[in-house]
């Protein structure tokens, strides 16, 4: 492993929190790292998922410890592009009989072939350039193996098994960045859903750092200045991992522990619909303001 | 003075910081209040000094242990009514020479009159209806001198030739509450403004209040979901004071020191103006919900 213990960019103090929360995992000893260059990979190529894709794309590109390519696992739809449909079109307009037939395997193009042609998920990030050394690649062995860090874009609801799938190709020494947002609830006690992919995987809590912030995804694909947090247990991973997702439009945050990041990834949502209740009753700014305030303070009450 | 060691009202808790700041104050003697029916007053008669005067009012009518009417100090201007303004077509439309004469004392009629006739601050707070035991009162001796509290609504600037005026006819146990947002530097040291007016009013500082929040005048005035948060040092005039400030649409949440609620009060603004400086790039929602993250966090590491 790695033992560099490079301090975080001077930029990131204006980020910290004034409070550290201390968490277990700092004082486990280092878990290993693959030799350089590293590789980083991603699970998922929905929006947020590829948007994050993306970014760690641009960072390998420029960081001279890491491989530049990045795969991306995704399930592999079948989109119809405007060229499909045009046949469709020229097919329906040329049958004289009523009949039409169809082309061997049907219509539609693979997203992974749309994505490794044309550089963009016209399906999830339609607009978006992608790097050209971002890869879409739906075979899940293909795509993780070589792995040191694989960002986990999935929904919650498909963390079980997509961590199934994932389990038998992983290197024991990667670390899983999660950006699904969830809390379970096992024997009424609330675990964080990093938990839950550590004990999928059977793989150290440690391992298991998570990305959260308030952010939609195709602003941060477009480049609008935006800011997360990152959460890892090991403060050397954090320092590890912050260069690979940071870009100068996305600030990190940076923070010892997974817990809280996820339970305002979680909560925040709980006041966000409370904002589009508000607004639907035509309720005004003082009121938006009290509810953010407030549940503000009830996310904190809640967490600490 | 009350021995009423009443608990804060059940709903409060919600709204109460998670830690509770202590500040100097709560360990200071009673200072005597005036005997029942306790009188409320209000110096300023703009939009949210206005505001706060019309739900005090609201309040004292409904408090048995409270003087329904409250005076408004206000600086009488001149307002051009709308029947002025027709005065002032005739007379022209009728003038065949060229000239007009004035009525004596010119046109326009006083605030005060309007307000106390029509119960209407037309001025600052037009459509509003004013309870007709809300009384604007020009003379300041005859404003104050009876008042037990009295809420200051005059803007910062103008907050010590506004103590000089009052200084002459407060009663010594009366209690300040302070809405102007506002930190003074004093020897390259911050002076919350709640101290000015303690040094000009010559008056202990446990005496002065402050209410501070997030919040448009004209929405509270119209009765929208709003929340505030009232400061005390002395946390018997808490429980004495929130009663006649809260409303039911105008939550109020206790603090027991006045500093943090005026650093939150004028640092917030800085806040604002950089939303405004971000709406103005057509910069998007992320990047909104980054400034304010990161800014509330600033503030508080600036006052914590």
């Amino acid at each position: 492993g790695s033992s560099k213990k490079a301090e975080p960019a001077p930029g990131l103090a204006w980020f910290g929190s004034s409070k550290k929360v201390e968490a277990p995992g700092d004082d486990l000893p280092e878990t290993p790292r693959g030799p350089r260059p590293w590789k980083a990979a991603a699970v998922g190529g929905g929006s947020w998922g590829n948007t994050v894709a993306m970014l760690i794309a641009q960072n390998t590109a420029e960081l001279k410890d890491w491989d530049d390519e990045v795969k991306m696992q995704i399930f592999d739809e079948i989109v119809l592009t405007e060229a499909d449909m045009y046949g469709i079109r020229e097919l329906t307009s040329g049958s004289s009989n009523g009949t039409i037939t169809l082309p061997e395997g049907g219509f539609g193009t693979k997203l992974s072939e749309i994505i490794n042609t044309d550089h963009e998920n016209v399906k999830y990030l339609p607009g978006v350039k992608l790097p050209e050394h971002l890869k879409a690649e739906p075979d899940m062995e293909a795509a993780i193996s070589d792995a040191d860090v694989v960002v986990i874009g999935v929904p919650d609801q498909f963390i079980v098994p997509t961590c199934a799938k994932m389990k038998p190709f992983l290197k024991p020494s990667a670390r899983l960045i999660l950006l699904a947002k969830g809390i379970e609830f096992v024997n009424d006690k609330l675990l964080p859903v990093t938990e839950v992919v550590a004990h999928e995987l059977g793989f150290p809590s440690a391992q298991i750092c998570c990305l959260m912030g308030a952010n939609i995804a195709k602003e941060v694909a477009f480049g609008q200045f935006s800011e997360s947090t990152l959460g890892c247990r090991n403060s050397d991973d954090l320092r590890w991992l912050e260069p690979i997702v940071s870009r100068p439009f996305f600030r990190i945050g940076t923070v010892r522990n997974v817990e809280g990041p996820q339970m305002c990834g979680a909560l925040k949502n709980v006041v966000a619909i409370g904002k589009g209740i508000i607004d639907g009753m035509g309720m005004s700014s003082n009121t938006i303001a009290a509810l953010m305030r407030i549940g503000m303070k009830e996310m904190q009450g809640f967490i600490l």
